[in-house]
């Protein structure tokens, strides 16, 4: 008998564009999925060519160049929100009110004020509605979660997390959208600390309660053209490197910085949670193994357990491979669709939701807040 | 104006049928393809209804329970064997008589003879053979073969590999048949000691002309049925440990080992080489990363500098992520199949080629002597 | 021709006062030094018979039980103290009184004025003084102030440093001085946060303008005794964890974690200093080598480069053997007592100085007041 | 009660002379021992003033310029040989008739006949000899030998040991006494892959009973002055690599590669050890660690814990700082001279002993053999 089909509108082509086509393309094949993916219709703004051979390419039956056209279409099931952050609310709020399950990326807007919004027009519908912190969806951090749920660390000490990037580190690197302020919302911050933000909401499941916080612009101009590095310049306006102290309900402390600024890192996207009894350490750049110290080990063979966390007993089965052979990048938006689509196809809600987008983005805002006067920003 | 079309047939659907089967499915999305790929039809031994099932959740379009006759059909272009060996041979000489381009997996077959006569089916037809010696095809381990062919390394000293897994390390581990030599060939030997040799050739282009060796079982029996471990036991007829010294025609020396009882170790597939000017390591565990000491540095600067192996400027221009994202296990198999079809698309020849898998199965069968008479065995 | 003494008198018998001796007896061993260090006599409160016994098994040639008779001794040249912090300015001002050289161990004292009064104690006399910053004495680290120096990390971006330790993470774990403020001055702030504080300064040359931090006692009762661990308690009266954002007057910002509580880290004592050029990380815990990433390299081939900072051409020739054989925790010290009488035997002033101990202790004084009132403090 | 004295005579001052003349300094500071070492006297092939120098740098009370006169004086307890191979029988035999207890460097002898002779000449005697397979005396290798002697490791398949240098790397390298078999008896095979075989035997208490090994000389000519590496050029009648596959008398496997050719490679002494419980792995460069795979441990929690072994409860205490400041190479020798004066003392035998030095002189005997016949060599 054939599966159910959940048909979907994307809108975006860019970088988040090809993970979430990817996402929806293999999903089915690499889980079992209650449902069929149809890859319906993609939507963005570029040249009607273009847009046709992207969607050739990526496999999706259809495109349409007015996205709001996209989102009331009766034949979309979900629509998936993958453009820059200042488009995020109208779109989102659209979709809501044609009743389509979203996905949104992260952060979930701009400002918090507008990812109020977005869930306020989420909410009450029976509509499932995600944010896309992907970096939930690989084996190692999900087998972090779970320690930690499961007692292994005891009472959780104290987070410390670091995102670090280096490709704004040349002072001649051209101007890009994520750094203007009423395009991205803010740099390193919304771009790569929210996710350090959520990873420590996700595995501790404890909420930030106050904050301080550094953001600075590191390199203020630059060259609106690669090709003219000397020649007009544009004023940066987001955070180059974003630094956080913060209190959380459960007593804990953290300790964050985001940068995009720190050369020789790539994908630095690390965290490590201590905890009365033991301590976990995670990082993207080493993705499919999660660090693992157990005090309640003999003494004398403590010390932190480099797991290769893809074993089919570890959280979604260590992905499609026997254990050792890794997923990559890519296969944690797989993940997160494949559990998405699995939502709604059972009617349950979703993790992350947009309640989560929404706490982040309140973090955000607290953290530009507290860094532009200089204080302690209380989120009780 | 459309590509022209490749149309495929994959006979297998296990372990290495789901990785071609992806790699088939995404190469034309990662990659701009000068052809497309058209998954036209898969064949395996099953039940009709499982096989309808795999050929649904992967792609192809249809099935065949006949090998024979999926090889001899007019609307199939490049057939992909990824079956056990002890198969290879039939159908890719039965597949080359039809004039199909034919990706087989490695090792190419049970024994040189057989390897052989596969390569000789193949020579003389306007064919492309290609052997799936996967790992060729990371950024990482190209960007060694770049280094050592721009002569980075000078002279080289020697090669140290060491591919070590785990998967049978308990001696209760049922019966499979990897560990049949009638169906398998060898054990460890053929199975990832093939990956080393080929990647140190890959890598230097160096080829090996004596070896001497040291094959041992471990576990003699195991039980034939996972679910009755101290049931009927069945003769393990393969290596566990195949253990390899060797000379190489450009002066260097060697040192192997494969094993599949090194607990801990997943898919520890790892190689050094070392010359007069550098050496290079890589790991697969790793993979994303290729580690070089570059001994033209000033002194006090040289040590070994781990490379994310993912930028643009990198062999496969490191993926189709920005860097420092990475790629997993199954994109090495991708980016395999679009050079594949691109060298059909071309009328060019491939390498990995059968005659790479014929160099590599003689080191193989000179391994087993050496192993079975004790003694050195020349290449020349 | 006989080499000129110094005579050396030691107070403190723990921890540093071991550390301390080991210096004063290997150092004319590993070093060529223009004197010949002479362990005249050690004071600590202890018995007449363990005191001598200490004197016996270190080499100290005579005890003395009171310190102040120790320093005003006219046979002794240099004064080492290695007491818990609160006896530090007593015991420092009253042998600068009697212009003995001094090598105080850090943090230079518990508060800000006190550590004032000290330095203005030696200022003004032909004496040596030096605040035992010992991690400064690494063939690691004095090689990253050298190629920052050299300027070899551009204009500084940012530092990241964390110290974590785990010897407190049990809750059950007795009391001890380092617990209590009246002792110790603060906890982990003064113990481990001052050396991450002091080595930021020595890399980078430049100072903290200002700072805001949180400091946090995890654990607020704690056993009186290990042997009752459920018996009476006493109150804990020190950080646990002190966390710093700052900014520094060269325009970068910093980020600090120093904790005794991060289950697994025994030692990890790390720093991180990205600039536009390239950037450096060390970590105690693999104390021999230094990373470094030079970002003018050749794109394809920049990364992380790990030196073992061990050469003859590395800063203090890498210690006393061969490059890659590494020295231990004990030989930074003898480093630093090597230099400290070359200093005093050539009349030239030593750094980490007083000077450096009151800069440091000045900091940890803001961040002891930013975090009781919550609010940025500033330094200049 | 003063202690009883044990008087030494060393022999040699250049590398190995510096390790045990610092071991005997300092191994009273370190340890608690049982008697109290008194550094007698020391004697060297160099002038007078030299000798003098050294003795009083190190902390020798007496020189000696014949060594005969030495090993004779009956004010000398134990004799400490740290020359060149070719030098060991004669003084250990000398030494024997003289009724010194000996500390001979490793390897024993320049061959096997010469290390039996040398054996012979000891045994019977009260008198307590000892081979200086120094890296035994590390917390972590210790560590690691204690856990497979608890059956930790269970059934053992097979040793995996790779000891990698640098320093002859360049080809322009000037000739020194290692690369003269006459003065070395072989190159990297008896300097450093001695060691490997010693560690395999100490950690499993295994013995090789047969083997297979390719030596081999990679650059046959060098500069016999550095300052004219143009100049006239010797040959190098020694190993430069050596490579050896072998079986144990327990059913494992061996397998060795010793190399002074691996740019990059700085002292890299690494060992793994896999069995049917779970795995050790060994490396120098990081000595203070040891890291285990438990595959007792479930499932998914197994990996390489990496173990600081330098807790008060691991096998030495950890050395004498609190767990995780670690120690350096030299320490391993003081370590050694600790235990060898406390069997001394205690009247008991010394391990690793002469026999050991003799076994392993076997082995390496057996090497060369099978590299130059081209053969497998039984050594039962």
């Amino acid at each position: 008998m054939a599966k159910k089909k959940i048909r979907v509108g994307l809108i975006g082509h860019q970088f988040m564009g090809v993970a979430h086509s990817n996402a929806y393309r293999n999903a089915g094949m690499w889980y079992d999925l209650p449902v069929e993916i149809e890859m319906k219709c993609v939507c963005a703004k570029d040249t009607p060519e273009r847009l046709e051979a992207f969607a050739h390419r990526y496999g999706w039956q259809e495109t349409e160049a007015d996205w709001k056209k996209l989102v009331s279409r009766d034949d979309i099931d979900l629509i998936s929100v993958a453009t820059p952050g200042f488009l995020h609310k109208e779109m989102v709020i659209e979709a809501a009110k044609n009743n389509k399950h979203i996905l949104c990326e992260k952060p979930l807007a701009n400002n918090y004020a507008d990812a109020c919004d977005m869930l306020k027009a989420v909410e009450g519908k029976s509509l499932v509605h995600a944010c896309g912190f992907s970096y939930r969806f690989t084996p190692a951090t999900a087998l972090a979660k779970k320690l930690i749920a499961d007692g292994k660390l005891g009472t959780i000490y104290h987070v410390h997390a670091r995102y670090a990037q280096d490709w704004m580190v040349d002072p001649k690197a051209a101007m890009v959208w994520r750094l203007q302020k009423e395009l991205a919302g803010s740099g390193s911050l919304g771009d790569i600390c929210s996710h350090s933000i959520d990873m420590s909401r996700f595995m501790t499941g404890a909420e930030i309660t106050s904050l301080v916080a550094n953001c600075k612009t590191l390199v203020k101009q630059r060259p609106l053209s690669a090709d003219d590095p000397d020649g007009p310049q544009g004023e940066v306006t987001v955070d180059d490197v974003a630094q956080v102290l913060c209190e959380y309900d459960n007593g804990a402390t953290g300790c964050f910085e985001a940068t995009r600024f720190a050369g020789g890192r790539k994908n630095h996207n690390c965290i490590e949670i201590n905890g009365s009894l033991g301590s976990i350490y995670w990082d993207f750049e080493e993705q499919n193994y999660l660090e693992f110290c157990d005090r309640t080990l003999p003494v004398e063979l403590q010390g932190f357990t480099k797991i290769n966390a893809t074993w089919d007993g570890h959280p979604y089965g260590g992905g499609p491979w026997p254990q050792g052979h890794g997923i990559g990048y890519a296969d944690c938006f797989v993940l997160e669709v494949a559990h998405l689509v699995t939502a709604i196809a059972k009617g349950e809600s979703f993790s992350p939701s947009f309640a989560d987008g929404v706490t982040c983005q309140r973090v955000l805002e607290a953290v530009q807040e507290s860094s532009e006067q200089k204080k302690w920003i209380s989120l009780l």
